[in-house]
């Protein structure tokens, strides 16, 4: 078989966009929000181009099995703005992130790589900085960055560094972590106070007040669960809430088993800093960006020892029980509010914060 | 131990360059150009950071073993422009690119991921092309992307589509490549014509007419390296000429080998057409990028069938013998010229086409 292919001048003017709903000749800063309109676009755009499940395609790691060894493999690219912000960095981010893309699986991140595209004209010593804040990051998290690539762009087609980290890990015998195996009568457990991390950008962003500063929770989320996996590796789901929050993190966990979730809204761990700062910006805390929690979806047998587990490990201190798996309401996450009411969390459809990652 | 930690704000003026012979307080477009300022902003910033050792930082891809399995493990960035080209596309090059790098480790490429940055307002039938364009290229490579991630950017702040992929492949038993193992007498052979992914890129983006149209030679070399491993397992270094082309392949190699390559300047396969272009642009072919060639130092005892080998393969039907590896002139590359005389072949520093993968 020939390894040559000829591709046909482009023709765009051929190509009927497939995404449902709306109408998007072009794309708009939601398709990277990570809510609705990402994910019509990985699954009507990306994953038939490449033949990919859709469902697959759309978890935070892929699962694989090469030389007889199984392994998580996960990518993300990182376009923070600004580069550097309370409690990390976009290195921190770069890191981070994938070591917990990977950790949702139960693999302990063990390689990296590193893709870097420079724009032209950015300070030698930004580079340098965001380098260390990698390296460092990396060492926390014990992973090794292995292989790299540098490219770099004019002035006006970049914003100073962009990263992308791709991750390798092997999952543990016995542990399967996915949305499908999330049944009714699991317990919903977070691992600390949310929103902290789009609160802590927005606010260098806009150069906002709150009193205090609010700090990014960046951090590695691999030792966290390792030692919930000590407790059992019978765990069902977990999640790392990022773009759109513990409500996209819910929402897709819901759909993607097809069954519901009940939360109680009081239980959820919000920080005061982080419920002013979104009342004055008009922001929802379950729809804001974290970058050091995860949520897990626990058998009930399992839930008050894998609870004492967090909160004996210093990322997870403040985890909490927040609501329930049921039968009813597929794909629909419903949270009790405070006064007894009830209100669908809806799932985002493009982005509140822009580039929080 | 906790595993958060607080990044101070960066001090950026106490932040000393370490970058060696030139003052570069700020990135240029030569630092992406694959030469000696790409090799040096690698080998003083990044590796120092991430406590790589430089060496192996410099190569195609990573070599680990994980569960067991001795895996290769490579990224690459793709900022090319125009992104779609006569041969190919961005989404060609994506793919063919990691493949290609994992090839150079001996490892057929198993999986893939991919990062999408997009720009604000790029027409989403752009991205869909790009998309199938992956698609069929990952296709015909016989590789599967099983992961991926999506941003958006600004209007301003990108090039319509930015690509990442990232690759891991098995390693087979008893294959061994890295410049490390070259040895005099070693037989240096290219597996056909250079300089055309370079001129096909320039032809297009400058709106340059050569009489014929020169195509991208960008193709996947999985399968040709598997047929020249065939022949023995034993070959010595492969490496694609991407970026800095043939000049800034061999030099490497040369380099880290601490040994010399002599290459007889009329058995380089040099298309007529590349010729003319490279005449009227002032461009030498050695420094031209490829897309879908490798060179190979082989034992002098397996090389008239290795190169049999390559010749009976599509993409090595034009392959050639260009040279030799010798104790001399360590870490320099010396061509004989047609005329009986000897040039140097230096590094390039920069490069000579900004943004050609």
């Amino acid at each position: 078989m020939a390894e040559t292919r000829t591709l046909a001048a482009p023709d765009f003017a051929g190509w009927s966009c497939p995404l449902p709903l709306r109408d998007h000749p072009r794309v708009v800063m939601g398709h990277g929000g990570g809510g609705v309109m990402s994910a019509e676009l990985v699954e009507n755009v990306f994953a038939p181009a490449f033949g990919s499940d859709p469902l697959a395609a759309l978890r935070d790691s892929a699962e694989l099995t090469l030389g007889g060894a199984r392994l998580a493999f996960s990518t993300d690219s990182f376009v923070v703005r600004p580069l550097f912000f309370p409690g990390g960095s976009i290195g921190d981010l770069a890191v981070n992130g994938t070591v917990n893309d990977l950790a949702m699986s139960g693999a302990r991140a063990a390689y990296l790589s590193c893709g870097v595209i420079l724009e032209e004209g950015v300070e030698m010593a930004v580079v340098g900085r965001v380098a260390e804040a990698m390296g460092a990051a990396a060492r926390v998290a014990q992973v090794a960055v292995v292989t790299g690539d540098t490219k770099v762009v004019e002035a006006g087609h970049g914003d100073g560094i962009y990263l992308n980290t791709a991750g390798i890990g092997l999952i543990p015998a016995g542990v399967d972590l996915r949305p499908q195996r999330a049944v009714p009568g699991d317990v919903v457990i977070v691992s600390g106070e949310i929103g902290l991390h789009g609160v802590a950008i927005m606010s260098v962003r806009e150069g906002l007040e709150f009193g205090v500063e609010i700090s990014s929770d960046c951090a590695a989320l691999g030792g966290l669960v390792e030692a919930m996996l000590a407790v059992t590796p019978d765990l069902h789901v977990l999640r790392d809430p990022t773009r759109g929050g513990l409500a996209a993190a819910l929402g897709e966990i819901a759909a993607a088993a097809g069954l519901g979730v009940v939360l109680s809204e009081r239980a959820v761990p919000v920080p005061p800093e982080v419920a002013n700062a979104c009342a004055i910006l008009g922001l929802d805390p379950m729809y804001v960006a974290n970058e050091g929690k995860l949520v897990a979806f626990v058998p009930r047998e399992h839930a008050e020892a894998v609870l004492a587990a967090m909160r004996a490990h210093p990322l997870g201190a403040r985890a909490a029980v927040i609501g329930e798996c049921v039968a009813e309401h597929p794909g629909m996450v419903v949270a009790r509010t405070a006064l007894g009411g009830t209100r669908v969390v809806d799932l985002p459809l493009g982005e509140q914060l822009p580039r929080i990652c």
